[in-house]
């Protein structure tokens, strides 16, 4: 176990409702973050969230999950920290702060809410099949489209090292 | 001065830094949403939220800011009510959370992150020049979009009359 | 209807579960700070938020609510602006950051957070009737002890004329 | 490195200015709580949040501290999780919130914010040299006192196994 001043911490923000094409690069997603020594923040319950702290959980990672309601009954089984914040759905502006990269994987308006928060922060998102935003914002932000959980990696690290 | 109980809620969301001719609309919006009895909801301090504050306070109506700081002194002069929160951009999901009704205008980052929480609880969005977002969400939502601000009030009155 | 830079804001805290006598006394407080042009800030619900927003509302004064839950459907009808939070009884933090000066009144551990928050940000607590908290502070810090509205009222005002 | 679903969370909370003694104390009881596999929750700043944390992360235990800022700048070096959450001394009520059970160490009105949010929600509290509180609340519900860590790790123990 490694205390938090020497880690890197990566938000994936995602569905909860999501096809098994999607869990299944989410969980790979979460292992090559792991393996390359991210901490891996997610909302702590299903979905995208689940399936990347899955993949990062088994290959050795740390994982917080930044959950809506009172208790950690709804966290998923991945997590080496879930924090309850009692928030609802407000909780997904904590979950956004918690990353300096945000990778968002797929999702509806939750994640859309995570998104604008993450931009709106000037911080780098890397986008995997996720919202394809008009430009409205300053020129320089923006999404980093990718095209597989590999990619992802990559540009978290690329972005991580830029920071 | 009227009891909330009696009273609708709708919030206005926009950009800070916006030229004359969006605030003079955002103006004539907030009157035209006070001559129609509705409490306008802002983020309380300056560009739409406070020309529309503007407009529907020196209407006689009710305007309600919802502040990020901890203290009222950002504040635009233009609202009945202040309430600090002392919760950062984090308020952007205060504020949607308090209409029943959203209306956007203009707007960046921070505006998308309120259409997101408006989207994500389900409400009805009207859309001044705003964000245009893909369809990623259920088909039945979406943001009714206008182009003048008699034609926003007349959509938030009829959506008003819908919930 | 006055804008909110030219008012002056006070918190008045206390209990759900009161008796008779103490809703008495606190909607006696509301008038008296409404007729002082003091903007009462309460937590919205029954009890001595209640009794202290009817007693003020009836006197024509401002009342604002700040709503532990999602919606308005839990604020009382003598609230001149609702805001809900969603944020639960963490609310309670955000009800002592709107006063300047914070009147506590009976009240049990909802009351205690709310006084916690209001000595840890420094603020004037007039106590009517509620916790008697051993010296653990700052010196200069404490509760002005009153033991009638009228005192109580006195009080509030003598402190907003020393901010 | 164990998932939470099989963690006891128990929230520490304190002065963040306090004399050596106390430091040490809240060091050891820090160790006596990881060697018990709890994981601790505090504030995760300066004295006795940093403290504990600090006995606990060297006896290898899992240390999660809840942050008021926006980033972990301000974290002690002791936390395997540090979640920044933007709430400022809000965020009090999420470190209360976090704990099954709270252990209370010395501490100023920070620290009476976070007894006030463990009693309000009906949760177990320890007490080591901390606030005396007058009997306001319901009768069944109170602070165990103790005299030392040792003791402290005990009655934490015994009051995890109860709930």
């Amino acid at each position: 176990m490694t205390a938090s001043a020497s880690g890197r911490y990566v938000a994936v923000i995602g569905g909860y409702e999501v096809d098994d094409d999607t869990l299944r690069l989410a969980e790979r997603l979460g292992r090559l973050l792991a393996e390359r020594s991210v901490i891996v923040v997610t909302g702590g319950r299903s979905g995208v969230s689940e399936a990347v702290s899955k993949g990062a959980f088994e290959a050795g990672g740390a994982t917080i999950g930044i959950l809506p309601g009172r208790d950690r009954a709804e966290a998923n089984p991945w997590l080496t920290a879930a924090v309850a914040t009692g928030l609802g759905e407000t909780r997904n502006a904590l979950v956004a702060m918690n990353g300096e990269v945000v990778v968002a994987f797929d999702g509806a308006y939750g994640t859309l809410s995570e998104l604008a928060f993450a931009l709106l922060d000037g911080k780098p998102v890397v986008g995997l099949g996720t919202w394809d935003l008009p430009d409205r914002g300053p020129a320089e932000i923006g999404i980093v489209k990718v095209h597989s959980p590999e990619d992802a990696a990559e540009a978290v690290i690329a972005l991580l090292n830029r920071t």
